[in-house]
């Protein structure tokens, strides 16, 4: 068994703890041992709560627990995490880490603390996108020529809706705080410097490069304007929030800005509070990550997927995923069983009647038409095109049988799935 | 140091051996260890070929070569390289393979077989995309509840074709089969084989189901005609052939089929030969992998990323990607020296001769115009808006404040930086 301490119980702490208890049993047969949340740090043990794991107000109960194997820090801030986390290594204790802003001025003094002892913060960077996973283990071949990242949600919603609304920014920006998508004093969003700090992570696995934020270009989004905009609109650029690393020469670039990019690369079509990165290798070529960049739950996937990572050391992944048999049990769906909607294309002689016998059959079938359209194909025969919605696969195969077998078609019907 | 012998030096092998070459000193900053490929197997000796790997035509030269640490197997098929991988794990050498299809038929017998001895496939589902990785490392934490895939470039290419330019399924299987995306026989690929194999390995990681591709629904797209399309687009769908691996209750669904699927989708934007997988967890929610899906070097990048993960094995990843100090001694670019392109937008009075400072002071500092436009604001002030071609920022910047100081401008400049 692995016992975790939880640094800071408030909207990511929380999920770990609570996922690690609800997804328990399948976090064991991948990690091949149980992880066990055993203790919880808050500043303010009278709160509220909605969480089960036992909790203290003193941190020194989790970093000096002999039995506690990984310290997990989720408080935020940047000084007291990092006496933290440099606590829980000389105690010779994994860390996991969400907190970007500890990584962005102290990531090559803790890589040096750790040495041999595992320290992981896959949720520092576009929360749930396991993007240092991807970059670190999955294109570990390649020469990075650039990554550009969508990696700050309350700025990409903004811009989203400044763009798809033609909202102006103030009004925007106070509608996002309403909705929690922006803090009461939204600059470390706004104006790039969360992002930025995400940027220097990545910056360092492709590049080994050192830099803090404040030897970077950072500019925010608090001057875009309607005018903007329809420029970029009218030659079909969209604009988003980018992160920016790339290699020329021997130097490397490392800025965050507003952006004109062009609407058909595959990073402009990233909307919303969602991230994207966009990462470009020299054998690779393009590739592209995109999930939620934050939220408890998603930023506690990106924690556990590294308590796991750290479970296995030594041994490294199970070849098929699980080191245990699943205790689910599951089997494969029979075809005839499968429910979703289906889209049909019957020709059919174009006369009175034959419709009605298709919808009385498919009724009978118990599937209901969602659209449909009837278009002449020539003098005598037409095409009805449909879609039902959710049914059941032998249904569906019964019922175009009984299309077939009625005399009403003229060629074998289409059918296609739909999925959404 | 490792020592890797490759069996198959085809488009992928030989990719295999030129990255391990070309790309060393990157390899053995990330891997903490050189790695050198050190035997090729071919069936063909005679053939001419561009790689500078000794070459032999006797599998038996690798598979009993005690200093060889890895087999990698890129020669496809399914019995002959079953028979070879089991020859290399019995003699201990760790296995990365390419190889869905012998994965799709073998690979719960070849866990069994190859217990703590690393055995890795990552290229062999989504090409260069890190799929393997982020569905068993990334989102271990999560119930899978589904995962759409778009893994057959073939066909991902003749239906954007279709969609797009309106080119029916002969004419564009013809022009596939011209432009080297299609086989002579192309049943394995536009039958829908080829995907159902990588959707079995994906749905073993995400639920330990073990299926064989005739245990499954495996539908192609060779029905697929222009009244289907029309009708798809008619309703904000597009058409993929989508693999599928979606728990419901006790029971998997795994099929491969084309299917209608929203425009509004993220997955629906994965075009022509690229690949597109989308996994919902029940934590994390939606995250997508976007990358190409074939292709000597793309694909090589995910086997030698799997190389890299077995040199690793026992210490992890290291924290920041690299085990030794990268020999390239990057710097960060200084801000000045940036060059992209920029948007610039000038408040200004709407009189003779303005637009010609303004056009003198961009050519001295040698920034050329590419689009612009002059829009009236009142009675007495327009904007200017423009794009330039690359300049360098410090130009930009010096251009701006000489624009400023002469006076022609009423406001600040605007200026959003272009990144195409
Ligand atoms: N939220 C996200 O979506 C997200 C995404 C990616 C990364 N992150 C990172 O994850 C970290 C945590 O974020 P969060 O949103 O979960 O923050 P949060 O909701 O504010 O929670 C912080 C927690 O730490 C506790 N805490 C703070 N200072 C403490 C101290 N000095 N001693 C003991 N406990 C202390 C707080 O206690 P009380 O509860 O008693 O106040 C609270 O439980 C940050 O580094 C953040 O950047 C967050
Ligand atoms: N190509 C891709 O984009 C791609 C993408 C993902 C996965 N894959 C998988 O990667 C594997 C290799 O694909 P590929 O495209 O590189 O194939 P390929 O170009 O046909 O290369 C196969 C290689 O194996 C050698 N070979 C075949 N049978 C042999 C035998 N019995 N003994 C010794 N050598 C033998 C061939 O020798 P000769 O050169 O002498 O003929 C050739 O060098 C396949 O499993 C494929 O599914 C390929």
């Amino acid at each position: 068994m692995l016992k975790v301490g939880i640094i800071g119980v408030g909207t990511v702490g929380a999920s770990v703890a609570n996922i690690l208890r609800d997804n328990k049993d399948i976090i064991k047969a991948r990690a091949g041992v149980e992880i066990e949340p055993v203790l919880g740090v808050v500043s303010n043990l009278s709160k509220d709560r909605d969480v089960t794991i036992k909790l203290t107000d003193n941190a020194d109960e989790v970093l000096n627990d002999e039995s506690i194997d990984i310290v997990v820090e989720l408080m935020g801030g940047i000084e007291k995490p990092y006496e933290i986390v440099k606590k829980a290594l000389a105690n010779g204790k994994a860390v996991v880490t969400a907190n970007k802003a500890l990584l962005a001025y102290h990531r090559y003094d803790l890589e040096k603390l750790a040495g041999d002892i595992p320290f992981e913060y896959e949720a520092a960077v576009a929360g749930g996108i396991p993007i240092i996973n991807a970059l670190r283990d999955g294109l570990s071949a390649n020469n990075i020529k650039s990554i550009r990242g969508i990696m700050n949600g309350t700025c990409n919603y903004m811009l989203t809706k400044m763009i798809n609304e033609g909202v102006d920014y103030d009004t925007i920006l106070k509608e996002s705080q309403e909705l929690g998508y922006a803090e009461a004093d939204p600059t470390f969003d706004v104006g790039g410097f969360d992002a930025a700090h995400k940027l220097l992570i990545l910056g360092s696995i492709a590049y080994d490069v050192d830099a803090k934020p404040e030897d970077i270009l950072i500019e925010g989004i608090q001057d875009i304007s309607p005018e903007d905009i329809d420029f970029a609109n009218e030659f079909n650029y969209t604009i988003k929030l980018l992160t920016i690393a790339k290699k020329i020469g021997k130097k490397v670039e490392l800025r965050v800005h507003p952006a004109f990019i062009s609407n058909d690369e595959m990073i402009a079509k990233v909307d919303g509070v969602m991230n994207g990165v966009s990462v470009i290798g020299d054998k690779v070529g393009e590739t592209m990550y995109y999930g939620p960049g934050a939220g408890g739950d998603a930023t506690a996937s990106a924690v556990i997927a590294n308590i796991i990572d750290i479970a296995r050391r030594g041994k490294g992944a199970p070849m098929l995923g699980f080191e245990f048999d699943h205790s689910e049990n599951l089997s494969i769906m029979p075809k005839d069983e499968i429910e979703t909607k289906y889209y049909l294309r019957l020709r059919v002689e174009d006369k009175a009647g034959v419709l009605a016998k298709i919808a009385t059959i498919l009724g009978t079938k118990n599937i209901s038409i969602e659209k449909m359209i009837q278009k002449p194909l020539n003098k005598t025969c037409a095409h009805i095109m449909l879609s039902t919605h959710t049914s059941v696969e032998k249904d569906i195969m019964d019922a175009l049988n009984a299309i077939v077998d009625a005399g009403v078609v003229t060629a074998d019907p289409v059918m296609i799935r739909i999925e959404d």
